[in-house]
């Protein structure tokens, strides 16, 4: 394979004890963000700067580099974790910092944008921890380049439009609408806009001029009788604010009459926050905004937002979005942070673009697919790879000793609250009981035909015979490629060196990816395989309400979507409280909701949450500005 | 006076006819911002790039500038304008190109940065037009460097921590509150946060350690006791969505029992906009959130931010975007871009931050208000001169002769109707009927010791004997220092170089700048002295809400602030139908609210819209990329 040019490292000072993130974070040394780009092989007129150490980078150098051959491409997730996560993104940046810094390989990370909401809510950094983190953290999970910012305006426009359509067409006539859609120019012509000719193709009316249409086209075109009862589409906030999850709009003197109750998701949740994550280009971005499905007619045909002539406006506010952003890690390899979508009503992972464009900068594009295999690795198989038709070489498998005693049958593990001595303590027999968790997601990864490389990540409690096992049972039992004890919370990349010479070695096996379903079988086809191959059901039940979408999405077309299940990331199954390998159980499939745009269906197995609140003490009481330094102070 | 260097012209190749705003925009030679910078004599570190043509100034510029003499200060306003405006930004700007790129001085132009809703809803760009715009229109017009953004961000956290705490109230005891809001650390210490203090010194709590409150101190500070009904601080968005005017929260099924009445406001009506304007420093911004009153306990008395804890991380979110945004005119001269609050129901001016700035950078810094002379300019005058303690030295006053027919009696204009006949054919009848409207302002202007130069901004239906005529009443009635004919918005920095002349003589004069009230006087002193000296009113008459208010404020201490009139822009009474000089009226004063952070209150003089709506054909209908270019269409 082709070897491209390592970045320049940055050399780690390292202190003993660690000290907090965000302390560690403030005293790293940065390169300038041109320095880091330049090493990359970008040109200049290829980013654009936000601050020192910020950049984007426009999406014209894939043209540049069509020909160069693509980095191998490595996947990190995990076991079904604890409440408080099993440092996936930790291992992500500190394996990422392994192969550039230490191992002189070409490397990108690729990773999430975290959502602003949480980080005023219960403490929880994403960008890493310890000696793996990214930089400037502040930038990282505050507003970065603006790109959730954009999402919220894109969102919320298209939410305006639709109940302002409502409105106006509930008070005029349709030659009324008519004169209202098309006045005339100077010269007494009526013009179609730009964003109506969607809807006109859509329509089958082949006229050029408004005055042209039939009374019967100029009613279909300018009347859509959008069904009230049909809105799927909610506007977003990038806050956690509950008091938003049921609202009722229209209350207002003068839109009297028109209430209707609905409610706020947080932005991440939104379908353009999908869309930015699987698009390919500008134009494709385009049309998947025009093709976001928002309800229905009367008559129950969907009306999407090109049917309200939105959707160049949302492409106008989404232009500089869709540009990955550049940071770096503490050891100054470079990371791509784009997109962020939720992992559960949504597929979870980072931007297809910044792959690509990763792919084509590095040897090696190390990123990460959210919560387990069963969830965000599951989805990046199935619907991104899907997508970018990018072809993924290694997945890695973060595994804890705590988790896999919580499996086992330890004591709950509970956000906030001290942790049980089983979870500190050597306890081989409650670890042994638990790894079955560890073989199924092996065994998950394994059936996408992708090896498979097991990252433990050590904790300072965890004993060396505890370690040992679950090397000795992922390998042998698991048919892992290897397992590795790291260390790089402590100790940055240094920590994960050799997971990253595993990871390496596993990459160089010929690649045998395959999709675990195709797109031209039935809805439950679909769900039934990943409900019994992924999670290990015996089966799925429909309630009535996800009957009754599954018939109408099919009379829609938008059967041959792939499938982005909502499931809990806290079991295989869609029972939270189950843990370890549960067997035995039926998945039901609550309701069904499309992401038309996005392009796939998301079956609801419970109930999930797309607005998160705040605690008592939210983590806000803590985060200030030091007006001396102008430093933050208490970001996690 | 100190001259500083000016910067290098850009060369404008002008068409006839004058094509469309974004053409010229788009047809622009932009200098990299770098090279702009670098030309004001600002550090490479003192600049932070957003791609190639914006950047934001830090502050630390001033510290490095602090004895370097202040410019001269320019002020634009107008007359009271149609609903059309007459020209103000296009005057403001090509002022300034004549002025930096025709008469060779050192200038810089401090605008506003306009809200993105309205520019989907009814075409209007707020970048000027013409020959005289600031470059890149669609970074102008859109997210440009992110500011709006973060104040919805703090505006909304604000809101959620107020909902959210009265739940978590309402559902604990005093020492579950306790317990909650001073979790113990591991060696089992408690700590008052950072944002606990302001709330602990406004109690007259003299504790460092929350263990030694007595049970009286515990409960008088972890309970807020909001009362529900009292609460005036709303959540924002940058979006025309008149379905949030009014709406009903917490209809989520876990928020049942504490629904309330509230509402979204356009996200530059946020008081944290007034605040970013008025600031002067990031430890005044941080004072002044923490300051900003969301309303009362049962007590009555006034909860701020801080009582919440959250102006700390409102300020971490802004702290970027107390930094302006530098940008250019399509001559290449600078222009801050910074901060817009509403021009009724806050103060209508752009940043004293920009203008502190640009006075150090330039020796003339043109600035404008919003709406006419007794609204924008007053509120510059009286409230945004007062905190920054800047000393005005010239008012350019924008007259029109279409909005001088309307005074004088003409028919009615409204947006999106053709002009009659009598604006667009000379009439010097009507003209001369109304030019005591210009007479008015040129009065109020002087009023506050301020030389007035008229900008007539001419309109090719004009006639030379209608300009010749407001030259001569302007200057010989008026008492105006000079009346210009010009011709910016064809012409470029051109067509306002006689205009740039007599604002450069006017600066000469030794300026007399004086308050027109001071502040320890009752309120009702000081809104009678507005609406007399400047309105014309014969007095003020309260409602009862006012009545109530004032009460309440002179009890909570806020009757030291100074005044900003919520009135229409659209006559000089509070009656939008009065036009010309309106005699013989009293002002209704409906309600009086509070800006306590911003620092200021504002009386109702009727029922101000702060959520604009979107028309059955939004403006997005022809907005756009093209896919080829990547260029923004139809934007204005």
């Amino acid at each position: 394979m082709a070897v491209k040019q390592a970045v320049k490292p940055t050399r780690l000072e390292r202190q003993t004890p660690v000290p907090a993130d965000i302390e560690i974070a403030q005293q790293a040394f940065l390169k300038p963000i041109t320095e880091l780009a330049e090493e990359l092989g970008l040109q200049p007129d290829e980013i654009e700067l936000y601050g020192p150490y910020k950049a984007k980078v426009k999406l014209e150098v894939l043209e540049r580099l069509r020909d160069v051959p693509n980095g191998k491409y490595i996947d990190v997730t995990a076991i079904t974790p604890t409440p408080l996560g099993e440092g996936k993104t930790t291992t992500t940046i500190g394996l990422s910092q392994a192969l550039g810094a230490h191992l002189g390989k070409s490397v990108m990370t690729c990773i999430r944008q975290p959502s602003q909401g949480p980080t005023f809510g219960i403490k929880g950094g994403a960008a890493g921890g310890g000696y793996s983190q990214v930089v400037p953290m502040e930038d990282f999970n505050l507003h970065l380049t603006g790109d959730i910012h954009a999402i919220t305006a894109a969102n919320n426009l298209l939410a305006a439009a639709i109940d302002v359509r409502m409105l106006h067409e509930s008070e005029a006539t349709d030659e009324q609408l008519f004169e209202r859609l098309f006045p005339k120019d100077k010269q007494g012509k009526r013009h179609f806009a730009v964003n109506m000719l969607n809807r006109l193709k859509k329509l089958g009316i082949d006229k050029t001029d408004p005055d042209e249409m039939t009374p019967e086209e100029r009613s279909r075109f300018v009347r859509l009788d959008i069904d009230p009862d049909s809105i799927t589409w909610r506007r977003v906030i990038d806050t956690s604010d509950r008091f938003l999850r049921g609202i009722t709009i229209g209350q207002g003197p003068n839109e009297k009459g028109m209430e209707r109750k609905t409610g706020f998701d947080i932005t991440v949740a939104s379908e353009i926050m999908a869309v930015l994550a699987l698009t390919t280009s500008l134009a494709d971005m385009r049309r998947r905004f025009g093709e976001m499905v928002i309800g229905t007619n009367r008559k129950g045909e969907a009306i999407n937002a090109d049917d309200l002539g939105v959707a160049g406006a949302m492409t106008v506010l989404m232009k500089d979005a869709i540009k990955p952003t550049l940071m770096q890690t503490l050891e100054g390899t470079p990371v791509f942070v784009h997109a962020g979508p939720f992992a559960n009503i949504a597929h979870g992972n980072s931007s297809i673009i910044a792959d690509m464009i990763g792919l084509k900068l590095a040897d090696y594009v190390v990123t990460e697919s959210g919560f387990g295999s069963d969830m965000g690795m599951e989805k990046f198989f199935n619907i991104k790879c899907r997508y970018s038709g990018l072809i993924p070489n290694v997945v890695v498998m973060v595994a804890t000793v705590r988790a896999l005693k919580m499996h086992g049958g330890g004591p709950k593990v509970v956000a906030g609250k001290p942790l049980d001595h089983a979870y500190t303590n050597e306890n081989l027999e409650l670890l042994r009981a638990g790894l079955g968790n560890l073989l199924a997601h092996i065994g998950i990864a394994r059936k996408f035909g992708v090896p498979v490389v097991v990252a433990i990540n050590a904790f300072a409690t965890d004993t060396q015979a505890e370690l040992d096992l679950i090397r000795k049972v992922a390998v042998e039992e698991g048919g892992a490629e290897d397992a590795v004890i790291c260390n790089h919370w402590a100790l940055g990349g240094e920590g994960a060196v050799e997971l990253a010479r595993a990871v390496v070695k596993a990459a160089e096996k010929p690649s045998q990816f395959r999709f675990l379903y195709p797109l031209d079988i039935p809805i439950k086809e679909k769900i039934e395989i990943i409900a019994r191959e992924v999670y290990g059901a015996d089966g799925v039940d429909y309630e009535p309400l996800a009957e009754q979408r599954i018939a109408e999405y099919t009379r829609l077309g938008f059967d041959r979507l792939p499938i982005c299940m909502a499931k809990t990331h806290l079991s295989l199954s869609h029972n939270a409280e189950l843990k370890g390998v549960p067997k035995g159980f039926r998945i039901p499939v609550r309701d069904i909701r499309a992401s038309v745009g996005a392009g796939f269906l998301y079956p609801l197995l419970g109930t999930m949450s797309t607005m998160p609140g705040l605690p008592t003490r939210p983590a806000f009481y803590d985060v200030d500005l030091d007006l001396e330094t102008g430093r933050v102070i208490g970001l996690f």
